[in-house]
């Protein structure tokens, strides 16, 4: 099959504080129109409370997106010639998650409810909503216990950002809530729904991408944890999941045809299919060009590190990866997950405490020096370490300061550690069997800052390309859309199709590389006496300073 | 003895900058007069070159200085009722060091003749000259292998800043001027024997603290080092030996009396008794009350820590120990120095990379926390390891910072580890038999830094006593001249008379303790695992870093 000419696809993508919507062409990946929509509840689309760790949001800022942003993006396209609303054949969507909400028998909100109105507990629980932190370790500790297999596909440690701890949550806090609820959906699951108007939780059509990498959802023991488990934590989980859709599909499908209503609103025929949801990054890597043995790396605050493997083939529990899911990113190929706690978000503290430093100055600073010139050795574990150590309770570490070291060296030092823990992660895909034979990178920090790109080429070794759109998670959820619709085979013919990278290649510099060997050396050498259990006896010191912190504080 | 009503000696202190000349009452240790005087000569009083290692100073400036000093001084005495100048009874002399200055055979300075008139090599080779680095690492080569015992001394490694090492540079890269050179003396020698008018290099009386502490002088091996010895680095440095004066005393006696000249210059009698001069250190901790069992620690850029053990005890080598000399503090005393090479220097880089920081914020900031409460663990070693480690290539290390930790955190670990470093020392003195019964500190961090000696306290678990005099050196000195004079029979009845402490005293908190008591033990874990060679392992980590710095930067 091949793609009609003019004809075209929606990537909606809803993120942390608003959503975008993205024409598509599906000939050649090109933007007819693009719009994006703040969310108009809460600050800056989050509900907050007293409590630090609560962050929730309202499912009327979902629907009201849509229509704003597919309006909007619309009417912009109308400026492309030979562009008209009926030549889009297909929707998708991309969100973040793990952000279940309580729905009841219909698929409507608690939320929408007269009687839940103003109850926090009625709206869906955002993704980084921490108020579940002791039912995450909870479920953790029985799951080690009686279903270790549970814990292996998500690296050790279920999270209290994920679906059942939050559900757990609410049932201890607010019963009341979690008894109206007849199910709990992913928002990546309740959008597209809603679009094509099924919500009904119980039969409708899930993606595997939310229940495999948040649910503890695998075909291999029957879809989602068995009512025993779920009864030893609460008998109610348990009931809950017998009302759960069994439904669980791959983003190369449809939930359904857009419904006469939001072909009403927004001006699209009715029909068209709207793919099966994700999250953001599954997506993006699929807008970036994802294939087998490509590693599509996006570089934000955090980073998230995604990689396919055929089902075909064997794959090995790999050791620390978060989470290893068939289908979840593309149909037929394992997904893998990995990444980093923060990146970005290292830089930014760190200009936090220089007071008056800046980003550009320092990058410029930095960009200055050589590999090794600094002296200096970072961990990048100021947030913890998400892969290969999954372990919250590390934290940063500098050393090779002297009188004299200047802030422009502790931040490429900051920018090598985060380099050295994005080779960790290569490595320790490839010990496993997973050969990475192109890495293309995306988000912000890879568009825009040269130095930081160049620093990683010569600590990691390879080439790095940028993929060609700004947009990959949007791109991502519009291909998803073009499969789904039928207008590719496969999404390796879309992705041929719609994506691309961008001109520019990091090559690395070959006497850089070789002095960031040595300094790799030393980085493991630190990494592995403070973050496993080895000869060197250094694990306890930063869990000890925690716990410290923890009762001097308490 | 007693002192006679009414009589007083006059310190005279050099620093690195400028001299000071205090007079002080012999009875109370009253502060009649003082004045100090900068140096005419270079920035700020040191000779600089394109070299960023030399460090010269005029001798020149060390006469004119004492000249002004005592003089203005005196006129500020006159103020004072009953005061004249001829109750003026001795003068003492302190000085930075190791600061040789090569002489001719009537002691004056080749800085003073014309024919090497701009040659810096003919100069004062200040303290923080490091011209001298790689003839101290031969120096430490040659000793490891042929006389130990010289290195057990001084706690293993000969230092580019001591005697031999700068006498040896400057024959190796100026022979013209070693030639000409009768004697090196240094400048604690110099000053006395000039006043005195005996400045013969060959005869003069010089200081067991500066010959002991620097030269390698030690009565148990015959004084300065072997012939043999020094022949097998240069014969002329075996033949400078045979020209220095035998006559090594301690600063109880007196190198001469004022001679006339400098009595005229002055409005001083003539004839009263100069004291043997010593290292600013030294004379400070008699000016802060050091006598057996109480540690007298000089609280600034970096620290000095002095004890005093009687020569009748046995007394092991201490490792790590920078030196152990018998009299060089207090006669019929082994003087024990240990320090760390940077504290101050710690908060002041960490302010300067700040840029926009101030030590009084930070310290505010720092003030409001509790132990433990930073999660934060700090090593002081930004300027390398002194006291136990001797080792200058270990660097900082700072861990435990998450994206929320905040500047008057990392202020106050620093501050942390700084104690933890001095606690390290006091428990290694006592280790070897050294007990530490009273900690009397000085210097302007220990006068001005109220946060800083409470978190002291707490972490040391013991009182800390501040010193009465701003200008323990000073006075040290003034109270030398009142030994040499006969005002007194011992320095302890002189010390009880002329020194004393400020009413503050910083007790411990109990809580406070405890929790400190877990965060040493971190401590020490990572002092030893990165500092010494043990199972950890991690020792090679700070040398590689250095080892890579120094390839790419060459």
């Amino acid at each position: 099959m091949n793609p009609t000419e003019n004809q075209y696809t929606i990537g909606l993508d809803y993120g942390t504080n608003s959503v975008r919507a993205l024409i598509v062409s599906t000939r050649d990946g090109s933007e007819a129109g693009s719009a994006t929509w703040n969310y108009a509840h809460g600050e800056n689309g989050i509900l907050l409370s007293r409590d630090p760790n609560l962050a929730r949001q309202h499912p009327a800022d979902y629907l009201e997106g849509a229509r704003q942003t597919i309006v909007a993006a619309l009417e912009q396209a109308k400026a492309v010639e030979g562009f008209s609303p009926s030549q889009v054949v297909g929707i998708g969507v991309d969100t973040t998650g793990s952000t279940p909400l309580p729905v009841d028998k219909e698929g409507m909100p608690l939320a929408f409810k007269s009687e839940f109105e103003g109850n926090m507990n009625a709206l869906a629980w955002l993704w980084k909503d921490h108020t579940s932190v002791r039912e995450a370790e909870e479920i953790t500790l029985r799951a080690s216990q009686e279903r270790p297999q549970f814990l292996d596909k998500c690296g050790g440690t279920y999270s209290s950002e994920w679906y059942w701890s939050k559900i757990w949550h609410c049932l201890r806090v607010d019963e009341a809530v979690f008894d109206a609820a007849y199910g709990w959906v992913e928002c990546a699951d309740w959008i597209p729904t809603m679009l094509a108007g099924k919500p009904d939780p119980g039969t409708m059509t899930v993606g595997v991408c939310a229940a495999g990498h948040k649910a503890m959802w695998n075909a291999n023991w029957g879809g989602f944890p068995d009512a025993e488990f779920l009864s030893s934590l609460d008998p109610k989980l348990a009931a809950l999941r017998g009302r759960l859709s069994p439904n669980v599909r791959s983003v190369d499908e449809a939930v359904g045809g857009l419904s006469e209503e939001w072909a009403q609103k927004t001006g699209l025929l009715a029909g068209i299919p709207v793919a099966v949801g994700a999250f953001d990054a599954h997506l993006g890597g699929i807008g970036a060009g994802i294939r087998e043995g490509t590693l599509v790396k996006t570089l934000g605050t955090s980073t998230c590190d995604l990689m396919v493997v055929p089902q075909s083939e064997q794959l090995a529990d790999i050791p620390g990866l978060c989470g290893i899911v068939p289908g979840s990113i593309l149909p037929g190929f394992y997904g893998l997950e990995a990444g980093q706690s923060a990146v970005g978000d290292i830089f930014n503290w760190f200009v936090s405490v220089l007071n008056e430093g800046s980003h550009i100055e320092l990058t410029e600073a930095a960009g200055k020096l050589k590999a090794g010139e600094s002296g200096l050795l970072a961990l990048d574990w100021n947030n913890g370490n998400r892969t290969i150590l999954v372990d919250q309770e590390l934290t940063g570490l500098l050393l090779g300061q002297t009188l004299y070291t200047k802030p422009g060296e502790i931040y490429r030092a900051l920018i090598e550690a985060t380099a050295f823990g994005a080779l960790t992660i290569i490595n320790r895909l490839e010990e496993y069997g997973v050969t990475v034979e192109r890495v293309v990178n995306c988000g912000g920090i890879a568009e825009k800052n040269a130095v930081l790109m160049q620093i990683y080429a010569d600590i990691i070794g390879r080439p790095l390309y940028v993929s060609r759109s700004s947009q990959t998670c949007a791109l991502g959820a519009a291909i998803a859309a073009a499969v789904a619709s039928k207008q590719f085979d496969s999404f390796d013919a879309a992705q041929s199709a719609m994506t691309g990278l961008k001109d520019v290649v990091y090559t690395p510099d070959e006497a850089e590389h070789a002095t960031y060997k040595r300094l790799f050396a030393l980085y493991s050498q630190v990494h592995d006496a403070f973050g496993t259990r080895g000869e060197s006896n250094l694990f306890n010191v930063m869990k000890d300073l925690i716990q410290i912190r923890r009762e001097v504080r308490a």
